[in-house]
């Protein structure tokens, strides 16, 4: 097996290769994936791949030999398909001749579109009828420039039914300038057979919830309850979901969690060994997404990511095991984090795969809060005293309490102990803010560390925005949350009518028993807040701006405008929060 | 002995005797005060002030009888002048009568002046000839109401002797409104004993340091030189000192630290003991005064404290040896924070003490930071390198990493650990903050907690304000530091030549070696800034407003306005830092 002449050149060659490489070596097992790569880079014999990642292939983690054998044989048939597809694209010349002119629009053929498949032959992609050169648009792909380049030369139609989010007008008005033409003989979608539909086992959702994609399923907890009470019930506790959701084990007494890593024994766990042989710990934790408030931004300039209000929280009493615990129990040095060539991080992989590559979501943290005895990072088999729902992770996921969600795998099969962070897509390509001048054309992924602990932030949730209220109303309750991360407890919350000229502070309420340092949930609060008087000659309704912002026990505060955290992924936006109310109507 | 007899009313005594009763309870060590305390209500007699302490007498760290003695006699002391002096004004009637009018302004004798010691009464005051009603002040005194009423009924020169903070024009413009009348034959200032001067003995200090006050010493680094090194030079260190520095040890050798408190032996520890039987540990930490930045607080609405500009801030080498290691030698369990009734408060008491009531320093962390084997808590005797001179707490200081400077005891001598949080002044009535709408007739201190952990900020220290740069410059070079407290590292610091239209992300430079989650140094930072074009029709010269703006590792950042987080007392000042300066002159 060789493909190396008909590479021409090695630079043209890592043009193309290397998004596929990244986004291998951002998914799956971190085990399997160097093991596969190294396959890869035999296979293709290219020493150019090289800088690209690692090859030690620490195989302690490969449980079983026919797991072994399974993931040899997926990631070899890639190798092959790569290889193949390479050779007949760097065979085919440079652009397409073929084209021909109809309705003022050239027409190209499947296998015009097929010629272009890397930057020096140009991207091209179809959608639906349509023809697009997205050379320019694949850097800026808000999923990694790796997953678009999978579409290279081809339909992203299939690809879109199963990213459901670019279902929307948004997203084809975005690849609207692109279009070079338009595709011949094109016969409209083709059917899917529905056994093969990724989404086709999605639970059942509470009608409650506020859908912001389907398939993921991304919804939120309307405004108007969020903050109902201290305790988030379960059915409209917000869902974030960025693949399907697994199926539930079919024999339940054999899940397994496996355990194991650098200077960590392999461990299989089941359920009923997590229940009985480690003390349970219940802990009362708010659980955000990184994406929460994100619609602000949105209103600033545009921001790519779901269009999540103020809803993207809730909080649970969470119970499960302590990972410390876990760790321990595999042989973890306790001392671990005084180590200086030990593990560095703890890494979770879900159950939760990507259709098309079957690759799991991941995420790491740091070893030093899954090992801290005060950072009570549990593995959760209870969410308010029932076994996780299907959408929250069953049968266990991870909560990382005053850390973004995104840390908090659900589906959590596999925990492994590495010196190197995940380096899956959602911890290094996703889950970080930059510079408000940083846009998709300039942004480095690098060089922004991933989001662990989260600013913190507050809501309000009563009232809603355009809510109007009656002429000469001069006090209204306001209510809503605060929280912030690390187990930083939030001291004060203060609410201004008149745009900030002056604050009123609000009633704290607080989850009960709380250790100092470790505020893991939520307050809520409220005020009877006097509005200001309307102007002496005013007829008609006049507006007001309820503002609140909160501070925690570190006295950060947040800060007064979305412009100075607005960024690219519109992520931890915790700007002071604005309502809009009219009086007098 | 009794004087309930002359005590009209209980509420009467109770507006009289509270203020002192609480300035007393903010003093000096708690032990010694519950006991005093109990005295006291003993000599009374009077059930009134029962509520406002508890009676319970540890007297485990009384560890000499000598030192019981000696506090005994002095606390009995100032229960029977309190006596005395209660009988005096209360049996003295109401208003005097006896004022003369002279020069159309009152004139009143030292006798006269005295029966106006209570609200009640009416509480007079004199300063140099003049005589004031200050009943509507008291309770806004910057220091504390209980401090202020040490004053009633006499003159106030000889405090501001001692607190030569109120030595300045701004203080005597306050006063003003209060005069009621002239004192009759005021002979000019007492002479002073130079031998009783308690700033005789005060180091001197490097010229480059400016002043802010001069006895207590507090003196910044100047802007254009603070962040010129990672590591600030021991001379020109900021210097914040609340009292008069102590002497040296006569005898160093002799010197003490004395450890006990709730579950914990009563230990003393020699300088050497401490570097003998001790693992020394060096950390870089920085040291930043909670009032740091006070004067942009001042733009927006007067604060009251001292005028600090950018420079009470550095970063140094501290070398000592760790407080963990510390209290658990004096036998602290290290799963105390585990316990739900053991000791969660570590109390430092310095040897700098205040001349008129020989109460000490005093500040307390939570026992979880004191005991955090992460945490760094350090009992420092090296500051870069060097013995600690007599400004930085010669020959022991703490240093708690992450946390602002008041927390940071120096000359420390004792360590006490306790359920109560330290009923200091500068943990009860100082170091808080609030909502910039609460001002000094509304502040409830018990409301907020003492500031422990610092937010996120930074400043820019060149250009310095006002710099003149040439016509058709178009690019300057800007730089500064950036801190966040909790051991938080700064990922990032944005400037801007706009106003926050846009931002420019700068270089940052860090002190190599910081552990994860334990970045206690600060980051130095600079960009060369691209001025923003003038306007086509310009003439003269155009105002640019330079700005920055850091953001921590938990993506906390700094609030837009100085405005949002304005409160009374002018600490915790982290808004963007904002300088002008002038393009073509």
């Amino acid at each position: 097996f060789s493909c190396s002449k008909q590479v021409a050149t090695s630079q043209l060659f890592r043009l193309w290769a290397e998004p596929r490489l990244n986004y291998f070596s951002s998914t799956g097992s971190s085990m399997m994936r160097q093991h596969s790569i190294a396959l890869l880079r035999a296979a293709l014999q290219h020493p150019c791949i090289s800088h690209t990642c690692s090859v030690s292939v620490p195989g302690r983690f490969l449980s079983t030999q026919a797991g072994r054998e399974e993931y040899h044989a997926k990631w070899q048939r890639i190798a092959w398909s790569l290889a193949a597809v390479t050779g007949v694209s760097l065979g085919a010349g440079c652009l397409s001749a073929g084209a021909e002119s109809s309705n003022r629009e050239a027409v190209f053929t499947k296998g015009d579109v097929s010629k272009h498949q890397t930057p020096e032959q140009r991207v091209w992609v179809t959608y639906k009828d349509g023809v697009y050169d997205i050379t320019d648009f694949v850097e800026m792909h808000p999923g990694g420039s790796s997953f678009i380049m999978m579409a290279a030369g081809g339909a992203v139609d299939p690809f879109w039914q199963m990213y459901q989010q670019h279902l929307k007008d948004e997203v084809r008005t975005l690849l609207q300038p692109y279009r070079i033409g338009r595709l011949a003989d094109y016969k409209g979608p083709e059917k899917k057979d529905p056994a093969e539909d990724p989404w086709k086992d999605e639970p059942s959702r509470h009608p409650a919830l506020m859908p912001r994609s389907n398939n993921p399923c991304n919804a939120e907890t309307p405004g108007s309850i969020v903050a109902a009470n201290l305790i988030t019930s379960n059915d409209i506790f917000y869902v974030r979901n960025h693949l399907p959701v697994p199926p539930e084990p079919e024999d339940p007494a054999k899940w397994q969690l496996s355990i194991g890593g650098e200077e960590a024994r392999s461990v299989s766990l089941t359920l009923e060994d997590l229940k009985t042989k480690f003390k349970k710990t219940t802990i009362s934790a708010t659980v955000e997404c990184a994406g929460n408030r994100r619609n602000e931004m949105k209103a600033v300039k545009p921001v790519r990511g779901l269009d999540w209000d103020t809803g993207a929280i809730g909080n649970a009493n969470w119970g499960g095991v302590k990972l410390r615990d876990v760790l321990l129990h595999a042989g973890v040095d306790p001392d671990v984090c005084d180590s200086m060539d030990g593990p560095k991080h703890v890494h979770f992989l879900g159950a939760d795969s990507d259709p098309l590559t079957g690759d799991v979501y991941a995420a790491s943290i740091p070893i030093e809060l899954a090992m801290a005895s005060n950072k009570d990072v549990l593995l959760a088999y209870e969410m308010n005293g029932e076994p996780l729902s299907r959408d929250h992770g069953a049968p266990l996921r991870v909560v990382v309490p005053g850390v973004v969600g995104a840390r908090s795998v659900k589906w959590v099969t596999q925990i492994i102990t590495s010196r190197e962070e995940s380096d899956s897509h959602w911890q290094q390509h996703d889950y970080k803010s930059f510079s408000p001048s940083v846009d998709w054309d300039t942004v480095d992924w690098s060089s922004a560390p991933a989001i662990q602990e989260a600013p913190v932030t507050s809501a309000i949730t009563e009232p809603s925005a355009n809510t109007q209220v009656e002429q000469g109303t001069t006090t209204i309750p306001v209510r809503g949350y605060a929280w912030s991360g690390g187990g930083r407890d939030v001291v004060r919350v203060d609410v201004s009518a008149d745009g900030g000229a002056t604050w009123q502070e609000t009633q704290l309420h607080k989850v009960p028993g709380q250790k100092p340092g470790r505020a893991w949930a939520w307050t809520l609060w409220e005020a009877e807040v006097t509005l200001p008087t309307p102007p002496a000659n005013s007829k008609g309704p006049h507006q007001v701006c309820l503002i609140c912002k909160a501070t925690d026990a570190s006295y950060n505060t947040q800060p007064d405008s979305v412009a100075g955290v607005w960024n690219l992924r519109g992520v931890v936006n915790n700007a002071w929060h604005r309502v809009g109310i009219s009086v007098g109507h």
